[in-house]
């Protein structure tokens, strides 16, 4: 199983060179020029294309059990379209109920993931309640058998997923000692409630409710908290899905007075606006439905790329978490009832192509590190993932700057029957996908294997996140 | 010439790692566990201590000729104390008079300091006057057998260096399309002028008129009309030495709106403040003079460093232009003939350390980055320079992160008389300095040959800077 | 009981005039120039002073019963140090405990401070547990006989007066619809009440721990989400004590985007810093100890001061809460337990004087504006208060611009033993105090009797907070 | 000649209330409820209406001399239209050629006016040179007998009207020693002309062109500058025709600073948005030229009048100058010869409301403020002016809050063939205009009298702006 890639573009974070690549056993062991390959070897000529990275997207909720559903792509089909669209390896979130802990809920998930997974993942742990046992279970997962390093606390989904403030400091707390990554979904999660009633009082009940419940107002009002209290805490943090300005005008706040801080906008919100939830086929309008929603600014998206091109946010993912409009339809009277969720994994390396490289905001290197080495460095396994160099695993993408193709739900690889991207022709497109050595997507065909994947434990205090976290307390103590 | 550098931890601005590190023929040969070295290799311990990327400082003045004299620390004093303090390549100022044109300047700088640097160096270019024969020679230098890459513009020095905003606009489309940075002392020059009139006529003759004369609010004012000028011509803007919070704000401010922009602090400016203007020692305040000022605000040091950890500022220089007291006395009964300029080369990795990565603000591969990665790429030199990797050029510092030194100028290696950082503590020291393979400073001496140093021509186009700027072209056409 | 005042300089918030002003049965009842008066008539002449209308102190807790003592400042002594001081009328606040409701705690108040009030006073009232009991008593005390205009709410002091953000946000929906201001007291609870128990923890148990447990981080928060959520209710805010510049931005941020939000610093956080917290003498410290506290940023005062000069802050209070040593030394070996408060209500008038119009930062009119006659907008009784008009009540002031006087509890009028303002020599004194036609301090001396003030009942739908309301909920209804 | 105004709200900018009115002899003689008149008093009954303060517009230029042409609103038209929509008043500009002084300028300009204006009027003189007898001229024209005390300065028209900002720095310092006002046209002269000639070399030759070669960014520019350079010369600054919102965010900016700094939003501005110069139309493409120019983005008028209602602008104006097509076609080829101008004094009034109190987002009180009284205060002539007060001038205007009209040319005032608020239908409409006692606008009619409204001298040192000047220059000089 060895493969040549010969006169390609490397692209790294880092820089951009001409060379060819030798891979060998699932990983890279040359990279140079001219080089040469022996019989056995397939070759793969990526003349006029660039060689990357394959795409890291560290948010998606595959088959996911939520609002009374379970989500459509399962761990099979979700990673069929991610390495379709050029992505190699996914993290994935483990949601223990309220009622459950850390430890059952991450047996459930493996269970489920790895008989199915084609690409390799990995995994984060939602706190989804607060005592004694969940702490004991958080230190327990973050072992190298567990391989937990980041742990994503709600804001939002009052009686469901949230936590008060005090449950989030404390979590905050326990993270900065266990050297784990506090995520946050950052929404005022008492107030949505109460509008959401207020709401569905005064007769609103379809998906535009589910935009007005929750104005961008609560999103950058619990990013900003969020922040705040991470400060306090000497915690790290990473914030999931920022859909609007304010919010991430909140990180970059937050991130000049010197905290440490990952954003992470996300396919949908760099593509698509909330119009869609004043669609009059309600079930177009309910498959946008997700939280926080798609911004009704219309200027959103390009000011969210803006500030992925200016580093004040870092990274971007999908939240991909899909769902068939039969099942959107347990809202069809209620908009809070709508399962929440949209596409992405597949079609996210294209859309950032599309709308940051091929705008003029990002150089291809900054692609690559928005795509990849960013989620490889902040989730401590660059750069076995997200470098092209010798040693590292060899998922590697031939991509394609210049050709477009047209995002459709009748061709992508989604289980999902709708696509929120469709009819959007990107420019940049993902030619051949390689994972750990192995050609699976090529001439618009998959070849992959339920279960080929592998399960990627992820080690705690990752440099990037946790260097200057103990020299941080020891100057924030003589204060 | 060959090395072994042996159990060290290398850093690199993206990742950190234990490794052993083979040098042959002024290169990086390989990098791995338990190498190997032959007889007549020098193998040298680095069990405990950092191996990094040597320093690049990009904005020096040896023997500038400047306001009547000309600065002390010439091209081999002043890369001696590059080498001393870790830093192995320097980029230094052609600065034609307001008569002259680049390509004279150009011959008349690589004149003086070929045959006196003990370390590689580049060039960048002022442009003092804006007139079709300044244009052509501009065209002319970014060639390789010149090797310019970069045109500095001055918005103070109203009457000596200062262009106006038509000549600095005409200057910025011109880089743009040649393919070079601009890069800009932003200061409002004409009202410096008035207010140096006023503070004179009043009888405010000392080094604390300097101060008074130049206003932070006037940096701040320069530096964001330099920001929306650059971002109007199309063209990637550094700014060099940030020394005000207001200065730093107006880059981040125009960054989050998409434009690309580099800033860079110095060394002076992180560790010292504009109190020294008021001491009563005249030669002592004078020796702090430097232009923008160091700020009056005892806050500043501490906000660049935050800017910098947060990515809003991204490299650190030093401006390095140095004269004894005896020069200084020139502006004895005039602040305005005090020549301007302050050391920092030999000591600018140890501040930076102590100021950032010892107060916990930034971590180790943070500061590689700002001290070496990031001047490198901006002036297209990565990873040529700026990386520990194979086929880099040898010049690596080998650095104990936890000892101390006091700086004195009775130990320092400038031949300026004063040290304006004299008496600090700073964590943080070099211990080997490698020049191209060869140790050029160790045990606290230093083995250096004048003209040992090669001029590195810099190549347009610089990736980090251009990559977008073809696209951005295209999408603003069409608006 | 007529006066005449002769030739003083008359300041309104919007005008400065020479002229004579006529009183009678307590009101205004001419003003012009050359004013005769009857020979019953007082005459003060008021050549080189101004005349101002008296100030109006909208936040005031005389004798609150409080972290288990009673503030020493009872209704009497504290109106009595007010009349010296220059303020004419004071806002007090009702607070009921968790475990009673509004009219209740409403009726104690007028029964405590109705006989001993030697000026005019008015009441808002805190609100601190959500029940539908306490909504029908919000309507109830809104009405004439109760003349409630105003509501407080508190997101610290968690477990004590503390509301969750849903209560919050219920009472702001409640405030909107009976017309009534609401108030917030923003700091975030429950991460202060978990930073206080783990400085206990690791023996921090002294006033500087007060300090460390609450950092304006925690302050900014807070205002910020009061903010949002008093837009989402499209309800009127005015944030009490401003102690901040981060939470003085929050509001200068959702005001620029279109909130009616007020925001009130007090006289301890323009002229006093946090530094006091460390001091070694531990009742010291302890006199100090408010919340939010005193911000340990030097540089707040005058930022505040700064934003008071720009509009971007209101009106100056107070929080006079005054308790003796012997009282604050509940706290003696847990800081938690030390009664929160300070003084104020006698020297703000001279402090906003010093620190505002004595620095050129505000000119007299402003001075006016920020000390009297926004509060009397902002609590319904302009011009009855808060202006020198025809038909205004008599409460006037005789102010000397450039006297001077050192403040000290030697010879303040407060029954506390301390000063916070120990020793700071203030431009700005009043000379003589008219209290609705009475003068009331004059050459030093007070002439008061208790009980001779006025309850004035305050009248919903306050023009300057609710004029926009309506208007506003039919736009944000079509979104 | 006098008039009883009954039953009608009146509204001034602190408060609101019914009363009824007495005008006799030009001046309000007495305010009251059920007052009666004599026989010979005209009765206007103000049933359900409001009674506010005559309109100031603070910026117009009657009958200029532009660009080739002379502005067809000439002084009897232009006030003719002012009455017609409820102002009052009008501030024209004094505008001496390069060659000219303020002087002569002056005397050429009061002889244009004076025997047509129809209203009242004050002058405001534009500085477009700087010499020393500009300088004297300038000390002179703020005597008494001229009445003079703003003076303007244009940063862009280079080579026109334009100032550099040496000369303009030395105009505010004498600006700030005869305390006269400083007013600045705020976009970056030299680079507009540098893109204009690009365009123009382009083939960019239509309406289009105008808005291209005056980005936005370049008005937020020269304002920023405008801003420190006025706080450096410790002179109050005044920016006409805030036209964006980056400008606006400047000014907010160097207020909350401490700076005094007026911000004045125009009609247009605050209605119509840039994407008229797209029009296919040259004629109407043309007609909405003026500079700096409308802002292509559509959000831009709604967040100007957020930033009136928070107190971040202060006052709109109108930069009334009207052009005719056939006068607007001198720029057929070239649209840098197009002449600069729109209307707006009509229609301030009505628009003011449409957009500000109609919205929510300002009350009535506040409507008075930025339409009169504010400029009053600016232009100290208050309250004679910009308030209904015992003494005052009887200039009132009876508006009908609920009442709309729609703005079309055929049915307006002016002497221009366009409006650039076409179809607009707008809520508050003028119903009766009072000037200085006589009724001049009723019914739909005009009764008016070419050179029936006098010249207002305007005397230097307003409070408002000039209060807190002294003090700041001493605080200043100490540092």
């Amino acid at each position: 199983m060895s493969l040549l890639i010969k006169n390609g573009t490397v692209v790294n974070e880092d820089a951009m060179f001409k060379a060819d690549i030798l891979v060998s056993d699932g990983v890279i062991v040359e990279i140079g020029s001219s080089l040469k390959a022996g019989n056995d070897f397939q070759v793969l000529d990526a003349e006029g294309k660039m060689v990357i990275p394959g795409g890291i997207d560290p948010h998606t909720h595959m088959q996911l059990p939520f609002m009374g559903g379970v989500a459509v792509d399962d761990f099979y089909h979700g990673t069929r379209a991610a390495l379709a669209g050029g992505t190699t390896m996914i993290i994935d979130f483990v949601i223990p109920t309220k009622e459950s802990t850390p430890l059952p809920a991450y047996k459930e998930w493996r269970e489920w993931a790895d008989p199915k997974v084609c690409c390799d993942y990995g995994l984060s742990m939602a706190i989804t309640s607060w005592n004694p046992k969940v702490e004991r279970e958080m230190e327990e997962v973050v072992k190298p058998e567990y391989g937990i390093n980041s742990f994503k606390f709600f804001l939002a989904y009052a009686g469901m997923f949230m936590v008060h403030d005090d449950e989030f400091y404390q979590g905050l707390l326990t993270c900065s000692r266990v050297g784990a990554l506090a995520r946050v979904h950052a929404e005022n999660g008492p107030v949505i409630a109460e509008k959401s009633k207020a709401l569905l009082k005064q007769g609103i009940t379809g998906p535009e409710g589910h935009a007005q419940s929750r104005p961008e107002e609560l999103e950058a009002e619990a990013t900003n908290r969020a922040c705040v209290l991470a400060s306090q805490a000497n915690c790290p943090l990473y914030v999931v899905h920022v859909m609007s300005n304010g919010a991430a005008k909140a990180i970059a706040h937050h991130r000049q007075k010197g905290n440490v801080i990952f954003g992470e906008p996300i396919a949908a919100g760099l593509a698509v606006d909330g119009s869609h939830y004043y669609n009059k086929d309600w079930c177009h309008a309910a498959r946008y439905v997700m939280s926080p929603p798609l911004s009704r600014d219309p200027s959103t998206p390009e000011a969210l790329m803006d500030l992925l091109a200016a580093g004040e946010l870092h990274l971007t993912g999908t939240d991909n978490c899909t769902f068939n409009c039969e099942q959107k339809m347990a809202g069809r009277h209620d908009f809070t009832k709508i399962p929440n969720g949209v596409n992405g994994v597949e079609d996210r390396m294209s859309v950032v192509w599309d709308k940051g490289v091929h705008t003029g905001k990002i150089d291809p290197m900054r692609f690559v590190q928005i795509t990849s080495s960013m989620a490889a460095k902040i989730f401590n396994i660059y750069p076995k993932k997200g470098r092209i160099a010798v040693g590292s695993d060899a998922d590697i993408v031939i991509w394609n700057p210049t050709a477009t193709r047209t995002i459709s739900k009748n061709t992508h690889h989604h289980a999902v029957d709708f696509n929120i991207f469709e009819g959007m022709t990107v420019h940049g497109v993902t030619e051949i996908t390689i994972s750990r050595g192995r050609v699976v997507w090529m001439n618009n065909t998959l070849t992959v294997e339920a279960g080929s994947g592998r399960f990627i434990p992820l080690k705690p205090f990752s440099p990037i996140a946790f260097a200057t976290i103990q020299q941080r307390a020891k100057v924030n103590n003589t204060i």
